[in-house]
């Protein structure tokens, strides 16, 4: 079992807004890991991210990623509050990261907010059609559908894709982290990926 | 007078698939300026730009510029013949450049051909009624109007802006000297501009 010092939780208190005893018990079940302590405290409602997401965000960078000899790019605005967070290394690693997700996993659309709504309407159709002639039972249909749609929202979303560097978080759970852990709102603007050929 | 070398007539042949004596004398006429003398020929029609042009440009490289503690970013994909003309210094050079003007040039279209119908209709609108209200006569009306509307291309297409590095020469006459000394057709292809707060 990792020693909690007294400055673990004084910068997890900084980090997520959380209270001191909170922060102790957050640390102790994670044995003193942060990231993961953030994220104990942000899955029971006590860090501060979901309160910090809607002010206002108009500072920030541009991040950019170049690969393959040139032959791809990507870049995003990520934005936060002050130009304090924005000139920090933890800043400007997350924006290096997301640009280096979008020249590899290629999202289409930021969130599922910003699909077009034609677009969503012909893939649900198209997963209605397949679940009818597959047989199910018409009470589990629209479920299924749904359940297919949200597999497709994860496909071609940033917020929703797997982080390819782990293939397992969620980008919109890597910026609530980043909240958490810098105090700010950070929220992705645009984004764009250029590809010779592509 | 500098003096005209064998070397510098064979470089400048290489160039343009110009004849020997074009050459010599475009590079006499030009003091030995190897630019120069591109454009010399180019001009006379004697340089192989116009013919490269319509050859297929599937290779390439993103280029890519940050500005301004990375508050601003462009990125442009140039596309050349072969990945050997995509690797060399003056390609890459072009690249950076071009994505340095996308930065601080901001044009909005790639061509004229690309601006939207309804866009061109609206300007010519807007300057056919500022020149019938100047009282011009009539008969100068459309040329007036052409002269404006060509004016608007130049600050808002990329391939008519003047390159913000000597605010002269156009873009597209950049890109045709490319053409003539790399010995490839070269094009731009698709560009785009992110700022923080842009």
């Amino acid at each position: 079992m990792a020693e909690i010092s007294a400055q673990m939780v004084k910068d997890l208190r900084i980090a997520t807004n959380a209270g001191v005893l909170d922060c102790k018990k957050a640390l102790s079940e994670t044995d003193g890991d942060f990231e993961k302590a953030v994220e104990v405290l942000r899955k029971k409602g006590l860090a501060g991210a979901a309160k910090k997401a809607s002010r206002d965000a108009n500072e920030g960078i541009v991040g950019t990623y170049i690969h393959g000899g040139a032959r791809v790019a990507g870049m995003l605005v990520l934005n936060c509050e002050t130009d304090f967070v924005a000139r920090t290394e933890q800043f400007q690693q997350l924006a290096r990261d997301l640009a280096m997700h979008v020249v590899a996993a290629r999202p289409l659309y930021l969130s599922r907010e910003s699909v077009p709504p034609e677009l969503v309407a012909r893939e649900q159709g198209i997963y209605r059609e397949q679940t009818v002639a597959s047989g199910k039972p018409a009470q589990v249909i629209e479920k299924i559908v749904e359940g297919k749609l949200d597999k497709w929202y994860s496909e071609v979303c940033l917020l929703e894709q797997p982080f390819v560097k782990d293939g397992d978080t969620k980008i919109q759970d890597m910026l609530t982290t980043a909240v958490a852990k810098l105090g700010e709102n950070i929220k992705v603007g645009r984004f764009e990926r250029l590809e010779v050929g592509g």
